[in-house]
């Protein structure tokens, strides 16, 4: 039996992308070979790679904009790296709203000059800081969307004269948004876009080339943007199965109707956890994230309890990460509200027998 | 039907590799859950990356001699990066020997001061040089094993006092060798291993810490190593599929077997290329790689009734690089000798032809 799964990430896909995906590593377009074996120069794996990247711009309501999508691999750690080195010429600022916006500020410090211009590290990351200035001298201004250990989200972006570039590693096409506020967008795939393996960097051409660093040709986006995203062989498999996520996602109605369907899961999730007395959310009510709820069971007592119930369900993945303790529920796009229903039952299940 | 797939990458798969790999995709060890969505850090996962890390070593005899193995993104040409941030002090030797080594020089260059030892591009790249001096006082010496573009390999390696780093992305696990003569080897996956998508380091420890460049985390090995192969999500899928190849690889005979079979298939080519008439092969005889043969059809007029031919017999993926012309044979591990068979028998019906 399929597994009601909230895994954090790599986590769940469409079903029927997971299915077509297993076919195509049997026999690739029907022609005798498999996805995992065909050269990355032919036409077909080509036509895959446009289409994923005109997809992406597509959902975002970013082509003919200046924008250009690339996949590629490294994960978003990387992209904590090539930001800087792509971006960073004096000093940046940084909002801190979690393990990878601190993460994402340690390596770009190791480059150059970084100011925090806000952090919740005091309370343990469960808020979204609100009220700061971003220099409009500074290169470029970075924050996180959405902190999937902390189960935080960015719901408006701050009026930004300079490139505002946004870590959307576990949001991305999960809402409407004005994305022509950003410069540049990146995310892994492993959340809301496709398998682990592969990373999308949504940038606006016009930010880039304004360093005077010399940049290695594998960090640099121009030499990628110029390669097509085939500057070396890109992870064949990871960007079909993100392309037919994408698919799916433009199937279901775009980032319209993935939002609608996002906002009916984490409100039937979010009104369980505060109306049930033996749960208590983690991050503060007006900044929880339509992805991770983050929340703890009260009473210790009823843990083993619980766990079981969640077993016997078919409930997997729903372990908090130690930063936060308790659970989190990640519901990403491919999450069916089915899943969240099973979820809520048990919860309140367990205060009936409480 | 199934083609003979001559790729150079990404290329051939086990049949029996693909079909564990589709199942995968649907049900990963029948748990519920397709491998695209499990955690990164559940214990099945784990178990399969250190499987595919202790294989890598016991495959080429290193096991319990110092050296870590790390399944890495970014593909080869993040290598040439990476090694030279992790490695080079003050200067380095280079082996030029074609178009990968050239790349791989032009990025180290960029950090610091990279000496080619020797080169053969003024004979397009057709020999491996061998007499040449590797200065004792170097960081360490870079050679490229197998020149997938040319078709050369190196049946030797010189003797090095300093680190000797291998680029072994195209004939990696094809041969046996003394693979404790090398400080460091890194291969991409798609030509010997798995899917594109995941790249093989292999680094003696001890050759680490030694350069004052503040490395970024996700490029320092000893990063890496520290994390178990897992600073930030792995490519689940292309680590799985590796690790099915090189257990396919260890039923097999290990590298005993493969090279005995790789052998029959190059010896089955190059005697063709040499007895027919109407083909020459293009690299130096005692350079020949046992891998991709590369080799022109030497009356253009044939071309055609040539390429007809082997789109009925069904093989694939037979084209040249621009940078040689004529055709390139990439035969790694899991091409059946039956394919060469094929190959060898249109070659030579269009001789009876001719
Ligand atoms: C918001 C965010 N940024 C960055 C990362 C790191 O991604 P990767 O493991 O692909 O480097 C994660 C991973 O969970 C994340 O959630
Ligand atoms: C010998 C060699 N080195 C490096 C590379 C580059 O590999 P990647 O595309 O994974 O960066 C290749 C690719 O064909 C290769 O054959
Ligand atoms: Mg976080
Ligand atoms: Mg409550
Ligand atoms: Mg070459
Ligand atoms: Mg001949």
């Amino acid at each position: 039996m399929k597994k009601h799964n909230f895994s954090a990430g790599p986590s769940i896909l469409p079903q029927e992308v997971i299915m077509k995906s297993s076919e195509a590593v049997l026999d690739f377009n029907n022609d005798g070979l498999s996805i995992l074996e065909i050269s990355h120069r032919s036409k077909a794996f080509i036509d895959v790679m446009e289409k994923a990247r005109s997809l992406a711009l597509e959902l975002m309501g970013l082509e003919g904009k200046g924008y250009k999508a690339l996949f590629l691999q490294g994960g978003a750690s990387t992209q904590f790296l090539m930001v800087a080195m792509n971006l960073l010429e004096k000093r940046a600022g940084y909002l801190n709203t979690g393990t990878w916006s601190s993460k994402a500020i340690k390596e770009a410090k190791k480059l150059d000059d970084i100011y925090e211009v806000a952090s919740s590290k005091e309370a343990n990351f469960n808020y979204i800081p609100k009220e700061y200035d971003i220099p409009s001298d500074y290169d470029y201004f970075h924050c996180t969307s959405n902190n999937t250990i902390f189960g935080t989200q960015l719901k408006s972006f701050p009026k930004c004269e300079i490139p505002m570039v946004c870590d959307m590693s576990s949001d991305i096409f999960s809402r409407q948004l004005d994305y022509s506020q950003f410069g540049l967008i990146y995310a892994g795939a492993q959340k809301n876009m496709g398998p682990a393996g592969t990373t999308l960097v949504v940038v606006k051409e016009d930010i880039l080339g304004k360093v005077s660093r010399n940049i290695p040709s594998i960090m640099d986006y121009k030499v990628h943007i110029e390669n097509g995203s085939m500057f070396n062989t890109p992870p064949v498999f990871a960007v079909y199965t993100s392309m037919l996520t994408l698919e799916w996602l433009k199937n279901l109605g775009g980032l319209k109707g993935i939002e609608d369907l996002n906002e009916k899961k984490a409100r039937l999730m979010y009104s369980e956890i505060d109306l049930n007395p033996l749960f208590k959310g983690f991050a503060a009510k007006e900044d929880r994230s339509f992805m991770n709820a983050t929340f703890t069971l009260e009473n210790e007592n009823l843990k083993e309890t619980f766990e079981t119930m969640l077993k016997e369900a078919g409930i997997s993945g729903l372990n908090g990460h130690r930063s936060v303790g308790g659970y989190r529920a990640s519901m990403y796009n491919a999450l069916p509200i089915e899943s969240v229903k099973a979820l809520v039952e048990v919860m309140s299940e367990l205060e009936s027998k409480a």
